[in-house]
């Protein structure tokens, strides 16, 4: 029996994701469609009832707009939000602001799919002449970050490694304590957090693309294992049709 | 010299505030009115370059609401925000919910005044038959305040009272830290700052109405001293009208 209901939500598309370019640190903020996608979201769970104690979200604009949508759809804006740089999404490098299609021409596209899709190896590293390197490296949001936590690049498993001790350490005692986390975040933040949760292997969580926008549900018994696959919320038309877009190449 | 910069903006007109409606600790949203004001709020501070390292506000969506208009205008959505219901409106007690013209004509203009300006006499308790009683007195979000915390109305001074310990506790560390703080509340628990940083009498407080949406600036010396008088941000007609307005009966 389920003794602890885990949300987490991916969140819904950004300007960059429409224009198909390596996103990572920069703060895009979302499209419209994003916008419309993140109310579809707090409608499914309004709907449900679902009420929640703390929410978890990262340090970009993406995720922390999705996780407003949620909130105020679902009248619960007084909740408190801890914004942590460990549910970032994955460090692109020296690719961050490269339209994915002009890479894919540049380097192959099997050298994009080994950089954006292997577990273990990082794209190239952001150098200080990247057009990027002033507005993401030296942000002052990033100034308590230490020198090996301010990332110039990731791979999927560098993305998992600071979101995992920040799961154990801050996320479960939350849990253990009676508390409903929301979690809105990104693609690979979250994947660190499934793959933990699933025990997946590294090729499983490779191909596993999460839905935007869209509440993925977890019941956990009381030792946090899990009662029953990840669940989606809300309408199954469009579920079926996030699902299926999330198994083409973008992410 | 200023050594600390100190921001606080009142939140902007409620759906409540347009009914003339007591409202203090039920949760009216901002009207579409008040929806441009928090706007205006944050181009104000954005044309200004403020920047701030952590809000607090109220656990009251037109507080939060506005909170989040201006950390969109200014781009500093990733912001820490600390929520307390210290920071809350004052608590109208039975009055919650009754237009103010209404009350007036069944209490007489003075007692209105009496009980909505007075700094020591409270309006009558909210009962447990009140209307608005189960909404707010069993609210989730004040499940972990004591029973002589969760109050059932409050004069001016009793809203002050929980305000100034989290303004010490809280507040002032982070300002002596060297950061910069971000006040997003209501008209009521902003006058007990505005009281304490400027050692007004409690007739003068009394009579000062924070216009709202406004960005107000305090400049603070090393020992949080005031430098100048509070000064606002913004187009100086608006300001103008918005103090003007302020002077009415309103509130």
């Amino acid at each position: 029996m389920a003794a602890h209901t885990l949300l987490l939500i991916r969140h819904s598309e950004s300007t960059w994701n429409q224009e198909n370019r390596f996103c990572g640190w920069f703060d895009a903020d979302l499209s419209e469609t994003g916008a419309e996608e993140a109310a579809r979201g707090d409608r499914a769970l309004s709907g449900a009832g679902y009420q929640f104690d703390i929410c978890y979200t990262s340090m970009l604009k993406r995720a922390i707009r999705t996780l407003w949508a949620v909130l105020d759809g679902i009248d619960q804006m007084w909740l408190p939000v801890v914004r942590t740089w460990r549910l970032n999404e994955r460090h692109y490098g020296a690719l961050t602001g490269l339209n994915k299609a002009e890479t894919a021409a540049k380097h192959g596209e099997q050298q994009v799919k080994i950089w954006s899709r292997s577990f273990n190896i990082p794209p190239p590293a952001m150098e200080s002449d990247h057009n990027f390197y002033p507005i993401i490296s030296k942000d002052r949001r990033y100034t308590d970050l230490l020198e090996d936590q301010l990332p110039s690049c990731k791979s999927l498993k560098d993305t998992i490694a600071p979101a995992l001790p920040f799961w154990e350490e801050e996320i479960v005692p939350q849990i253990k304590d009676g508390k409903r986390p929301l979690i809105a975040a990104h693609g690979n933040s979250l994947r660190g957090i499934v793959k933990h949760l699933e025990g997946m292997s590294e090729d499983t969580i490779m191909e596993l693309n999460l839905p935007t926008g869209i509440p993925i549900v977890y019941e956990l018994d009381k030792n946090l294992k899990l009662v029953k696959p990840m669940q989606f919320l809300g309408d199954e038309e469009i579920v079926q049709t996030a699902m299926a877009a999330q198994g083409k190449a973008k992410k």
